[in-house]
């Protein structure tokens, strides 16, 4: 038991121990288990937190720059809520430099973290910094929000509509395509490239879906499209049924190419940073429209005694909780 | 210049290049260089923010448990809070796990995480959990304050009173004889060694302390207590003349012993989280009585031009700007 190590128990375990020991607050509003935290204030707001850590020797592809690095780091929190509709207001950074970095290599940091912040309207107001074996930047972030303005994963009802704001797979063919040194024409190349290294969290967009009243439940899809579908399957105690899965056209292109399947590339990939909502049924077009069109359609909330699959000719297959998961390789 | 590497450039350097690329915010009502960060809400207060990693590799002396490590995580980021009087509201944790830890360091851990947020009152409401190289635990904590109740580092006044909240030396006698194995007799090396493994947050008597309207500043001493009074200076733009150096007992025993300067084990130490505050004279005894005699002065608030001095029989001596700086050894 005691001996067990991280690779056998995997990351799951391994929350599931914090998450036990460290337990519930009254405070909390929203505690561990969803995109964010959310703490009461005394004026009947709250205060949402996040903090999520990126580190060098596993989240960073080859080729990334320190300062696309930097930005990433950014990109994952701020997207977190984006997914409960709630804007940051300040974020702050702790980082863990190697001690063989280069001058240019902080400034590169410096610059992704202050173009993010930049890019997504916030200041970041203070940090603190260590020397570490491991690259390691560990953002929090921080926003007030109403008390029935957050969208959590919990909320999805049986009968509301499943959709996304973007298609999936360009990330995890991208870093296949980097992992594996594949040979590929530069107009495949380039938007793979762009989606693992340049991903963009969709804050706007989540700020107009949250305000429209439509939504019901909403997940950021960075632990891969499968994954999260089966967290908003857990906290919302429902089925889901997708009707067809959203691949992008560089994943299509791709999996025909080097022979890989398409909706695997879509499903099990990750560190894409869509949003997974669901929607009620009369209210559907409302969303579309504070969307601009960028939200489809991909299924519908079930019962939670089907589970989560995909509708095929032959019947429904089940979609395995399968993504990222660290520890285990 | 964008060859040099971190071990040249030193900490403060890189911490120069990221606050002058993140900037201020006019949201920010404290920014970088103070021991927490404070933002402007809505209804006149303020958000206090903190972040503080610490690492494996740099910040765990040999012998100390991943319960002690995760607590003490916990309370270099309480202290900062402690220092500015403000009692922390809530709390989140990134962690950075290498790969080959067991099930039992993960519920050491918890334990130690959850023992600190015990121990000081506050909830821990989310994190993170990543695969590292270097064991890594990122804290941001959470709080509210009043905009003008917080003492911050730059409030100091010539002829304020220096004071401090306890006794130094400790933990950087502590950390000699466990990385210098020294041997030494066991009624020493217990308040060593707990002075390292077991420090406390002074988070009740900061409070006392900013409630009683006595302090003009205040900093914690993580970073030694040299460090931290010519932090004062630079913040207040003040000098500061000590009359004696506060050594515990232990250390003195330890220089005595070990044939090192009791002085500089307790100005060029670090990690012994007691409140460096300034007083105005006359609420001198108001704070002392606050601080439930847990407050003892050792020197005044000079003009800026006189710089950080111990005042010694043959005349007034410069206290370096020493003290443990990351990346270079």
């Amino acid at each position: 038991m005691g001996l067990t190590s991280l690779r056998e128990l995997g990351e799951l375990k391994v929350i599931r121990i914090l998450e036990r020991s460290l337990g519930t607050s009254p405070l909390a509003v929203v505690g561990f288990g969803d995109d964010i935290s959310a703490v009461k204030l005394p004026n009947g707001k709250v205060a949402v937190l996040k903090t999520d850590m990126l580190v060098g020797s596993t989240d960073v592809p080859p080729g990334m720059t320190m300062r696309q690095t930097a930005r990433k780091a950014v990109v994952a929190n701020v997207s977190d809520l984006a997914a409960k509709g709630v804007r940051p207001l300040a974020g702050m950074v702790a980082l863990g430099l190697p001690a063989n970095l280069r001058e240019q290599d902080i400034h590169g940091i410096a610059g992704g973290l202050r173009g993010a912040a930049k890019e997504y309207g916030f200041p970041m107001v203070g940090g603190d910094t260590n020397e570490s074996k491991d690259l390691t930047i560990s953002i929090a972030l921080f926003a007030i929000a109403g008390r029935g303005q957050l969208i959590l994963r919990s909320g999805a009802r049986i009968g509301d509509i499943v959709a996304v704001t973007g298609e999936f797979g360009s990330a995890s063919a991208g870093l296949k395509a980097l992992l594996e040194k594949k040979v590929r024409p530069k107009r495949l190349a380039r938007p793979l490239s762009q989606a693992v290294y340049n991903p963009r969290a969709e804050l706007d967009l989540g700020l107009r879906l949250a305000a429209s009243g439509a939504l019901t439940a909403s997940i950021d899809s960075s632990d891969g499209l499968a994954w999260s579908l089966h967290e908003l399957s857990r906290a919302s105690a429902i089925g889901i049924r997708i009707d067809r899965v959203p691949v992008s056209k560089a994943a299509r292109e791709f999996a025909a190419r080097y022979r890989c399947k398409a909706n695997d590339l879509a499903l099990y990939g990750g560190e894409e940073y869509h949003l997974i909502v669901t929607v009620k049924p009369d209210k559907f077009s409302l969303a579309r429209r504070a969307a601009r069109g960028r939200l489809r359609p991909i299924g519908v909330v079930t019962p939670r005694s089907s589970g989560v699959c995909l509708r095929q000719a032959r019947g429904d297959a089940k979609i395995a909780m399968k993504g990222w998961e660290h520890f285990r390789r």
